[in-house]
């Protein structure tokens, strides 16, 4: 089966008129200013246009205007925060754009239940605060959560810094209302955490990056607040030490160890050099640092941290450890670790990979890559971090010192080809958080088992036959 | 869209020869004496037949069943352990089988990346002895364990009694091998904690009965095995306060609340008459108790579930406790707990239900779910029990004392219609984990959204054509 391509037509004024008499005139944006910071990622890397930016207030709307969209075939792009890193929300080819952020209410808190419902359009900080305020967590949590909302993060099935205890998105939704391409509404909000009614379609919106339905609302799930939250650095000497400080970690915390984040000394370089205020976390300088999280519903958070520390330096696998003093210390160390990604942008052309792979194969992987990327390209410098407890390396190759940064970024697919080569030799993923988008389409066919392709491009057409639904992304 | 129902054909000695041929004759079952344990479910209730059943060694062997199945339009029954409730595993209208026990190898167990790749015939106990014996734990546990398999489980959603804290078999799995109908394979096996790349297939084959595809292998999620773990009985007045020290447990020991179990009086005393060598936990009566459990790997599990438990008699909340004192009495608890289902038989008989709502609507369910089956059958004695952190609660109804079984038996979808409604009245599945089989397949349409159902149909079109995967099941 083939998708077919939408092909960008010019929609004519009386079919944009009809468009815009859904949402009504003041949230029907044609102003080429004003729909600027819908047509543009903020890094600059994908720039879209379109001839209209949609911003429908009800559930209601988004259903009129999808079913509009297909009698008369034209092509959307749901677009949350507009944050995405992949170019997903971008309308590439003219596409109408459907901008959910005013979908932003929470319509119910139940702390009994432990489940909160919010319109797609909510900023995941305001989900997070509103749980608090309720006492309870939402543990979602990544770089972009003061623009990014609900409906992109389950769009992207997230992942963050609290993953690998709360899990990513997926994990952290119970039921989904969701507009289907020709209009019709799926109801399947649920505060249900058992339900074994029929096939389970919630995954299947989760993740879809808006290509077979818009997400307009969902039932998430709420954790208690943690009482006691302690963060330290623990400097290490190889991956392999992080690895066994990990499984330290894990034995001793289990669930309540909520970050573990690998960290390089080239980073931390980079950050003190190019970050706004940032200390090093220690003196001295080592290869490697695990920067972890405690949180517990009790006071054990400290002598927990303290533990695992106390045997990683009994075990010679940590070298040195700083636990945060302090909140401002906490908010420190968090900070440096929030600016790693911006702090390469100095240092000239950084080629970006967003993989996974198994856990423990983490240490083969960097081995692998830092060899075929540095005989690729001699004096580049890989700059590897992330999320280490899940597998998920951010893998960043910086180009070489003095070096001409065209040249280095021409080499991008290049770079790309040998770092998903070492990826797929160890059985890992090309996007373990980002998405497909448009940036990984065309690779996606070559890492994926042919026949989970074909399911997927028989369920788009399935479920979007006329290929509407931001068409190009993903397949 | 509607799904063609297969008619029952016998099958020519030739076509059986071919089928038979794949598996060797020795496991190509034919025999009615050799072939029954595959024919009729535990509880006798539902009987089906079939001229052959099929035991494949090999995910190719499965495949090539597959590929001769839709190749000549044979109906297949795909069936774990035949330990399912719906009937779903049954061959009702003379499908072949096809078991598989045979694939029973664990094929990897990864304690660094904490992940286990088995067979989809593994038994559930020998899954957790495996993962016991690499000093892990995989945490789904239910009744039938020493019987049903990781296939079955997965097919079913399985939740049993640690889902609360580790959620359901859905959760714990990272990625499927499953043949489709045509006999193709998907090669989804992946020890990836994330992965975003395209559409999530997992889910759909997760719960989906065996209706659109066979698992043949699947890669589990290991846990850090606790290193202690108590065990308590508190009595309470009310399900309103099993709610509150619900609440205060998840407040106080978070993730390490393992399980959460509400019985009432009535439930002891049928398990202490009827039950062998059963004692009630406390020697006073009680309207409700809650049977907790809290897992810790540290060596807190003590005092985290003696402040619960002192906290909640503070708040004239629990009215009296019982921590087990060894593993013995840990052990008799669970075995209470355990024979509560079988216990009721001798009482007569009983109208079952695997109910879930929101948890906050429990006490509301019970109250009118209770009022509403007295008023239809006076003297009928409600028996609810059951996993009250999920919100799922296997509500029976134990006929009247002296009354005829079978005229109280007649009356079953009667029963089933009243509870049915007040569980849509409050947002709540009528399938919690039990899934819908052939039991409760014609009333899925009821009480399930419209467009999910069309949504579910189209897809299992899509990936059954033929209606050859387990027809009449679910959909």
């Amino acid at each position: 089966m083939k998708i077919v391509q939408s092909t960008p037509v010019a929609l004519s004024p009386d079919l944009l008129a009809r468009f815009a008499a859904i949402v009504g005139e003041k949230y029907a944006v044609t102003d080429p200013q004003e729909a600027a910071p819908y047509l543009t990622e903020e890094r600059g890397l994908f720039q879209g246009h379109s001839p209209l930016v949609l911003r429908p207030g009800s559930t209601a709307e988004v259903a009129a205007i999808c079913k509009l969209a297909t009698e008369t075939k034209t092509a959307l792009v749901p677009q949350g925060g507009n944050t995405g890193l992949v170019g997903g929300q971008v309308p590439h080819n003219g596409e109408v754009v459907i901008s959910t952020r005013r979908l932003d209410k929470i319509r119910a808190v139940d702390t009994q239940s432990n489940t909160m419902t919010v319109e797609s359009g909510v900023i995941l900080a305001n989900a997070q605060q509103r749980a608090a305020d309720a006492d309870r967590l939402f543990p979602l949590s990544l770089g972009a959560e003061g623009s990014c909302t609900i409906g992109g993060n389950l769009s992207t099935n997230a992942g963050g810094i609290a993953a690998l205890a709360y899990g990513v998105a997926r994990d952290l939704v119970l039921g989904l209302e969701v507009v289907l391409s020709d209009g019709r509404i799926m109801h399947g909000l649920s505060s249900l955490k058992k339900d074994n009614t029929g096939y389970d379609l919630r995954d299947l919106f989760v993740g879809a990056e808006g290509t077979l339905g818009v997400i307009t609302a969902a039932t998430l799930k709420l954790f208690p607040k943690p009482r006691s939250i302690e963060t330290a650095f623990a400097s290490i000497t190889s991956p392999d030490d992080a690895l066994a400080l990990l499984d330290i970690s894990r034995n001793v915390a289990a669930g309540s160890l909520t970050s573990f984040e690998l960290i390089p000394q080239i980073a931390i370089d980079f950050t003190v050099k190019h970050g706004p205020s940032i200390r090093a976390p220690m003196s001295e300088r080592h290869p490697w640092y695990v920067l972890m999280e405690i949180s517990s519903p009790r006071d054990d958070a400290r002598t927990t941290i303290e533990s695992i520390l106390a045997d990683g330096m009994e075990r010679d696998i940590v070298t040195d450890a700083v636990i945060a003093a302090n909140l401002d210390q906490r908010n420190a160390f968090w900070k440096l670790r929030e600016v790693i990604s911006p702090a390469q942008k100095p240092e000239g052309g950084s080629i970006k990979h967003d993989v996974s792979v198994p856990v423990a194969a983490v240490p083969q992987f960097l081995t692998e890559a830092d060899a075929a990327v540095t005989q690729l390209i001699p004096g580049a410098r890989p700059f590897a971090f992330g999320h280490l407890g899940d597998g998920n390396i951010h893998y960043n190759v910086s180009q070489p010192v003095g070096g001409d940064t065209a040249a280095f970024l021409d080499r991008w697919h290049n770079v790309n080809d040998v770092v998903h080569g070492v990826v797929a030799k160890l059985g890992g993923s090309i996007s373990a958080e980002h998405g497909i988008g448009v940036l990984k389409r065309d690779e996606l066919p070559h890492v994926k088992d042919p026949v989970a392709i074909d399911i997927m491009r028989a369920i788009k057409h399935l479920l979007d036959p006329h290929n509407i639904m931001n068409p190009g992304k993903v397949l």
